[in-house]
């Protein structure tokens, strides 16, 4: 999709248009901080020789995407079947499709490469390859698929010493398919706290992929792409020698959980929910709001960290944090606002009507909750574009 | 809205459908158990003599509406104006939109009022009393208020023993608007164990309205709506003396976390989302499948209960559980099952491609993450319908 038919998509809000006129809760985007997180990876990645495919599922827009990919045509990551149609249909070419794919999603894969995308998909057993070997086969083409390393034991992939299983998996998918390369996702790396420790993270991820592919190419088979990938290792990785791609996803917003993990600050977070003060406890130092879960997400990441920011951070209308004020608890459409337990700080005096917004635990999930981003950049109150955001899986 | 002209929205499924057809993950909906939880309280609200306003935040179904109101006219209850948008456009009359007015918010109630709905608000301070009459007063109508009392001290609400505030709000909304009632909802019946203790909370929640409806009546002021609701409460009252009216919701479908409360059987449980096998970490005795939080919610109400069951309790195909299986863990599109901890009970045999049902902690939360039911009745694995749901808040 060309640059011109991309912004054709952006629906300019009309020129009055300001924070206190959107109806709520709804999701603001601040694109300065949006442009300010994207424009501090790509100098990062570069300084590492190593290319960015974003991941999409954090924002799961075509505006958004527009901005974090490298080209119009991509490379992007997805996590569903839906965001690689909406995003072939928006004009992406070089997707992967990074979750263990299941036979009966192949047909769709195979549509979706008819429609011209290089779309690829992710395994980690000779029964998927074997799969998609028969897949390919049939539909006289050649699915590119990556073999799933498990560099932390917290989800999915082959351990990168099982040598038998990844040239078994290897030669399952040559059968027919395109062993594409070694994918992995240091999802252990959320839970690690301190430079050194989110390091050691990058450098276990890198070295699971490395040896994975060295494996595969003494046995004689290809390994292209060696793809690593996560906001808190791709902000930590110091070497990434061997590795062709990073992927995240979450840096683009990033998040009250990154905060707390160390890799951005407060004032970095740029998705943040509006909401609407409805109601006081006052003898309880409580203010209602009318964001309850169903607009910020259940995601509560931040509740083993050091700082728990219960169900999101409080801000003013501007994005200013208040300072130990939170959303301690939310009922489906009624978030309880407070200071933070332990805390000396005072209760905003806050009335009927005023707003207030909620920078999130997690930006894909409290992202997940809306169907559009109302864009405003730095303290402006001035609300430039809607952006659609969609969901679902087919 | 006719009952034919719903029967429109209905889309039916091609005869030939079946789960095993469907892509992955997808929310399924058992009509039988439906039907039978519908009745079941239904039954129970007929013998204690009060008519059943359901709460149509779980569903957002229109399809589902019309099975659980009285009538296709209502009465209903709504969380947002967004349902209290498409139920009005689907024909329902009588309407409460349960959650504390924003003011903001008055022009498209009343723009839904014009439309011939009798849409009430809720609300809980004299600020917002006045700001329902300035409105009301300005569009030559008077919205309908009711007064939220506060019984059990988890949320909102102004509490039954404080006149001089329910006489000060009486008062402000009866200078141009209606004073329609009182209304208050025992979330913190959640948290009650044993029939006892549920029968303690429907009497307090029944009592507080009671009182403030007296207290109204005393000082002048009219009260003819006292209304309750909570669907663990709804199951427990034993006495519903002076209120007019049940709110519930989850009963329809029920969930997890109602079963942990004891007022549902697991069997009960109406609806459930369908995944797919995507791989094994056979070490460690994990079944990997394509539904994760995006899927289930991150709703983990039964954390706290005397069984926990992770993300959702892992169901045959035919909705079947397997006994303690469990989603243990939850990605964006992940899910980890596994046997619950501390359990002797054998893993399955489920290949790559295998499909199984996952039971929801909370059947609001999970079903908030679809857009459609998929309808099926008891073990039959014919989908009869398609049925469209909404979200949103505009």
């Amino acid at each position: 999709m060309s640059q011109s038919s991309l912004m054709e998509r952006a629906q300019v809000a009309e020129d009055t248009a300001t924070l206190e006129d959107l109806a709520t809760p709804c999701l603001i985007l601040d694109a300065d901080r949006m442009d300010r997180n994207i424009a501090r990876l790509r100098a990062r990645l570069e300084r590492l020789g190593v290319s960015l495919r974003p991941h999409l599922k954090t924002a799961k827009s075509v505006d958004v995407a527009r901005r974090v990919m490298t080209s119009s045509a991509g490379p992007a990551t997805v996590s569903t079947l839906q965001e690689a149609a909406q995003f072939v249909a928006a004009g992406v070419r070089d997707i992967i499709y990074a979750v263990g794919i299941a036979p009966a999603k192949l047909p769709q894969v195979l549509a979706l490469r008819a429609e011209g995308a290089d779309l690829a998909v992710v395994l980690d057993s000779v029964e998927q390859a074997q799969a998609v070997a028969a897949a390919s086969r049939q539909a006289g083409t050649r699915i590119p698929a990556l073999i799933e390393i498990d560099c932390d034991g917290h989800r999915s992939g082959v351990l990168p010493t099982d040598s038998q299983r990844l040239i078994a998996i290897g030669l399952a998918l040559q059968a027919g398919a395109e062993l594409r390369g070694v994918i992995t996702h240091a999802g252990g790396s959320y839970t690690a706290r301190g430079p050194e420790a989110l390091q050691q993270c990058a450098e276990a991820e890198r070295r699971s992929v490395v040896d994975a592919a060295s494996i595969l190419r003494e046995a004689g088979l290809p390994c292209p792409v060696v793809s690593v990938g996560s906001t808190p290792t791709a902000h930590s990785a110091t070497d990434l020698s061997g590795v062709t791609e990073v992927r995240a996803g979450v840096f683009v917003f990033f998040d009250l959980v990154m905060a707390g993990v160390g890799i951005c600050q407060i004032d970095d977070i740029a998705v943040s929910v509006l909401a609407t003060v409805i109601g006081h406890q006052r003898d309880k130092g409580w203010i209602l709001v009318d964001a309850g879960w169903m607009a910020l997400s259940q995601d509560r990441g931040t509740s083993k960290q050091a700082v728990n920011q219960g169900y999101g951070l409080v801000c003013d209308v501007t994005g200013r944090p208040y300072g130990d004020l939170v959303v301690a608890d939310a009922n489906q459409e009624h978030g309880i606002i407070t200071v933070r337990s332990g805390s000396g700080a005072a209760l905003p005096d806050l009335a009927i009507g005023d707003r207030v917004r909620i920078l999130p635990n997690h930006a894909c999930a409290t992202g997940a909750q809306h169907r559009a981003y109302q864009v405003v950049r730095g303290r402006s109150d001035r609300v430039e574009a809607e952006w659609p955001r969609f969901g679902g899986w087919q």
